[in-house]
């Protein structure tokens, strides 16, 4: 028994894995677009359903954050569908972003990091959203360096 | 004195007629493609900066509520702009909208009606927004028709 259960842990770590290195791939786009880099992925039954990042530079937008561009690409969906999703995201989901995720009622989001910026987990949380943070130190290093060259850039992307 | 008052109080109970009655065209304009009847407009200093109404349909968009299509369409703008803005909204803002108005630190929203749908009234006023319903007649008629003959979609736009 104690040899499934490590299995099936191993299994699980694997696949977060899969889904935050597609989630910062994302990222990755954006910055080599000149863009914010965010990014993130919805994944519903294991597989990704929409991918997004950060598009407030490449398409003068107020509401495309990673997690939106995300939902976005991911299309109408159900509320049946968007129950049984995982949101992914390289950065700690500020309040438009949350406010997304309980509106269609994703059950469960994971954060590559929330040191550079920590958004409306407890929000998140205390609505029942699982939330569980990774602090990925790619995810870090990737917005700190974003941050400390372009703060205005980043204060306009968060409201401050 | 009294009279002084009473001019501006007119004044004022004037212009949020104005406005509302933009957002109302807005809806109106979504309707007549097709869509669901909710509009919004952004208001800076006097001055519409952004109109909306929702595109779920005409889009295939996850995202473009009323609210958000509004900002969308005001276009980049700094926190400074935002927190002199007003927001009106046909209907009560969902919790995306609503996360949006506190990402950019909108200080005042106005509602056109909360009777066929209550959204983050009270979120929003536990972070400091004003709040103000109007439970305009024609808002309340134009959704309780849409609703009852579009259930199904009205429920996938609220993620019910």
């Amino acid at each position: 028994m104690r040899g499934e259960a490590k299995v099936t842990y191993e299994l699980e770590e694997r696949i977060m894995d899969t889904f935050m290195q597609a989630a910062l791939a994302e990222a990755k786009q954006g910055q080599a677009e000149g863009g914010i880099p965010i990014g993130s992925v919805i994944v519903h039954n294991g597989r990704i359903i929409g991918r997004g990042h950060n598009r407030r530079v490449q398409k003068g937008s107020a509401i495309l954050h990673g997690e939106m561009d995300a939902l976005e690409n991911a299309g109408r969906q159900t509320a049946a569908v968007y129950r049984e999703c995982t949101l992914y995201t390289t950065l700690s989901p500020c309040a438009m972003c949350s406010g997304a995720i309980l509106l269609y009622g994703i059950p469960r989001v994971i954060v590559g990091e929330n040191r550079t910026f920590l958004g409306e987990e407890e929000l998140l949380k205390s609505r029942g959203v699982t939330v569980d943070v990774l602090q990925e130190q790619e995810c870090i290093s990737m917005m700190t360096d974003f941050i400390e060259t372009g703060p205005e850039l980043w204060n306009e992307d968060i409201g401050v």
